[in-house]
């Protein structure tokens, strides 16, 4: 990315950069007035002081908010709340919407209440909505009697909609025309907006109810004729338009497969209420791809990397019970054959290959029927094929990969028959993945459960203690 | 989602219903007519027959390309290609662009050459650069003899920046603008498109040598005197622009944290050559996001879920070929301890829950700070700061859990120096999974490597193999 001014690519980093060095020339005369407290020198180290505080602030002056959310975050705690302190009053409601949630609460714990107050009057009441959640009872209060009537059901509004839905992504800026005017009408109405809406692509046609009669596409306004009538020139079949209990996610795959900029957001009546714009969609597709990956390694939410040990533990300790507790129960299955492995010890040894394998090949399965089924491509219908194709290539690794493991078992421990059991688990075990990867989503999207919620989990106990079981079993049966 | 005809937020989803509906009707007169071969009912079948195809064929001519390639994507191999054939040649080229990798291939293998000539000479320079690596040379050299000497020059830039860049993701649809001409004269010639370029929501101004001067917006277009010149709206500094060869990711991000719809691309002398728009990096961002789901459990690729069994094992081999390894070095390590296994059985049991916990908690490690990384936000210098946290993280859970394992491990076996040993071998894995999960994402972001690749796998085996050698060594050295 470049600006005029030359800037690249990693500008944000360059940002950081220069505050990071700035911070640290801050804390070297920190440190000079701690260590030599002599008084003569007091004026001018504060002066130096002054100066270094003033260049910081002149320079996050000019950062947009984004990007000064960008280094709070990458900032560890002390210096964050120092270059917090810099930044200006105004600005900090749009900040506050900017970084994620871990830092967010570690802003807000420093506020005052007055503070708070004065950063969340300077919002819109979607975004109002948006942070609600992290302040506290008291300033929400106080804030709620700030606004006026329009205001107060906004933030009703927006604050009821459960999180993932549309009405909590909406926001209340839109340009309405009506359609029996000219093109002219309407350019000389605009023209008398200071600004319009952020990500304002199309006004929305309204009767006198706000009933959404059509679309005006800017593009529309500006290639026609002004002295053409809106409803000449208006999109009136096909809109897009969503309504606020609408699933987020489907409106973010609506705006990825049509490429839409905003649509109107209306009430069951077809009054339009708000506004969707792709910037809601692009930080939701995001905050939800982010949220997929962080659960796939059992982190609750994304975690503020200069946060404290405790807060770190907290976040991460849920998935190590849940692991520890199907861990123990594939250690007891161990225990049912410690009598075989007394035995024949080359079984303690080759064991994990057989569970390791199965929960890989089950977690390729489980991750690819998940997503279809996020996707809403999988019909129950196409279970029974999926199942067949998934066993199918289960036997061909079984026989490959498992035809492999057990020539290796027999060159290492002479026998034929040890060797030919481990093929045989593997095998069993990998069909056991397949079934377990093809059937757990399919029954809990049945069951009304969201599919993707621990599916590794759920897979890797299984093929733990089942390959654990199968592997012994069978040693147990034909080898000793 | 709903549009003026009530449709529902699930409208792709009831377009795909519609159509398996048509398909089966269509499958039921097959099969009548394969049973009942008697020819004076041919006439009937076939009209049946030609009905059905007529109301299918109609009710693919009304969706959107999108809508289509989503259905194509949902539908198992035969039916896609029954319903490929009825989708309208002209449209080809546009449904190929959409539909995904897995099932681009599966759709062009069908078609005739000609087929896809005339596909691919239906698209834009941008679109059939994206397309070209599927289509087979012949057709390429012919779709590029038939260009004009633009369209090859374009077609020729396009092809030639690595995927992930911007230049890969830049369209040539933009319309420019002289500075020195009034509003009223850009409103004007707007007047005289047919239609403006998809996601237009600035104009770029520029000189007689294409250098981009400025950006009107077409909202300070609408709203100031039309008697104003472009010099005197257009927006002169800070303008957010890319060049072909700067990181997608990083355009993504820029285009997230400024909310951009659309931005010019220049080349090093500041002459604009294309255009990026919010749709190609949502595209972008989604693509990214599911490549890295995928690549979690080992998938090279978005697999087309009615792929042949033939083509999902190629797509998951390798990463199973690379868990062997590990597992066999793992299963090495156990092998060296086989005689003190032999003398504590119960040895057996209780390594793979040491191997497993240490693996869990290395892995969330890795993601947070692979993540970090990949975000910017991680300094050489931080490096220290995060290390000392994510081992008292560590040394907090090895304690804790592995405290509570020893106590277990007490009572299951009546020793209690084999609890003592538990715990201090997941007090151990736990340290070790914490500094490998913080070094080895450093490190290889200074060798320059992607940290992301793989990580999972390499903790993963340096928290079995580690796990298996502490606990095993720990038992040897003081329970025997």
């Amino acid at each position: 990315m470049t600006t005029e001014e030359e800037l690249h690519p990693d500008d944000v980093q360059q940002h950081l950069r220069e505050v990071q060095d700035l911070l640290a020339r801050q804390k070297l005369v920190e440190s000079l007035v701690h260590r030599q407290d002599m008084p003569r020198h007091d004026l001018v180290e504060t002066l130096v002081h002054k100066q270094h505080v003033a260049s910081l602030q002149a320079k996050l002056d000019s950062l947009h908010p984004a990007d000064i959310a960008y280094i709070l975050e990458a900032l560890p705690r002390d210096e964050r709340l120092f270059v917090w302190e810099l930044v200006k009053a105004e600005r900090d409601g749009e900040i506050l919407l900017e970084v994620s949630d871990a830092v967010r609460e570690s802003l807000i714990e420093t506020m005052a209440p007055e503070e708070l107050k004065a950063a969340a009057e300077s919002l819109d009441a979607d975004e109002l909505a948006d942070l609600a959640p992290d302040l506290p009872p008291e300033v929400i209060q106080d804030v709620f009697q700030s606004l006026d009537s329009e205001g107060r059901e906004q933030l009703r509004a927006a604050m009821s909609y459960p999180e993932d839905s549309v009405g909590a992504l909406m926001d209340f800026d839109m340009v309405t025309v009506r359609e029996d005017i000219t093109l002219e009408v309407v350019l000389r109405y605009l023209r008398r907006f200071e600004e319009l809406p952020d990500h304002t692509d199309k006004l929305f046609v309204v009767d006198r109810e706000d009933h959404l009669k059509g679309i005006l596409s800017l593009e529309s306004l500006l290639i026609n004729d002004p002295e053409m009538d809106v409803a000449e020139v208006m999109r009136k079949e096909a809109i897009i338009s969503f309504e606020p209990e609408d699933d987020a996610d489907d409106a973010a795959q609506a705006f990825e497969r049509y490429d839409l900029v905003s649509a109107p957001v209306v009430d069951r009546e077809k009054r339009v209420i708000g506004r969707l714009t792709v910037a809601d969609v692009v930080d939701f597709i995001r905050e939800e791809s982010e949220a997929e990956i962080l659960s796939h390694a059992g982190l609750r939410e994304e975690e503020d990397i200069f946060a404290s040990v405790w807060d770190s533990v907290k976040n991460r300790w849920a998935w190590l019970a849940v692991n520890l507790v199907t861990a123990f129960v594939a250690s007891r299955v161990i225990g049912l054959f410690e009598g075989s492995i007394e035995k024949l010890v080359a079984l303690a040894a080759l064991m994990p290959i057989v569970a390791g394998i199965g929960g890989n090949s089950g977690n390729q399965t489980i991750t690819m029927i998940v997503r279809a089924i996020a996707m809403g491509q999988v019909e129950e219908s196409a279970m029974k094929r999926l199942l067949k194709k998934e066993i199918s290539v289960a036997l061909i690794n079984g026989v490959v990969w498992g035809g492999l493991l057990g020539v290796l078992a027999w060159w290492l421990y002479h026998s034929i028959s040890l060797g030919a059991v481990m093929t045989a688990a593997m095998t069993l075990n990998l069909l056991l993945a397949a079934t377990a990867g093809v059937v757990i989503p399919m029954l809990r999207q049945r069951l009304g459960a969201d599919p993707a919620v621990g599916s590794s989990v759920l897979i890797t106990a299984i093929t733990d203690s089942g390959g654990f079981f199968i592997f012994l079993g069978l040693a147990t049966l034909f080898l000793l």
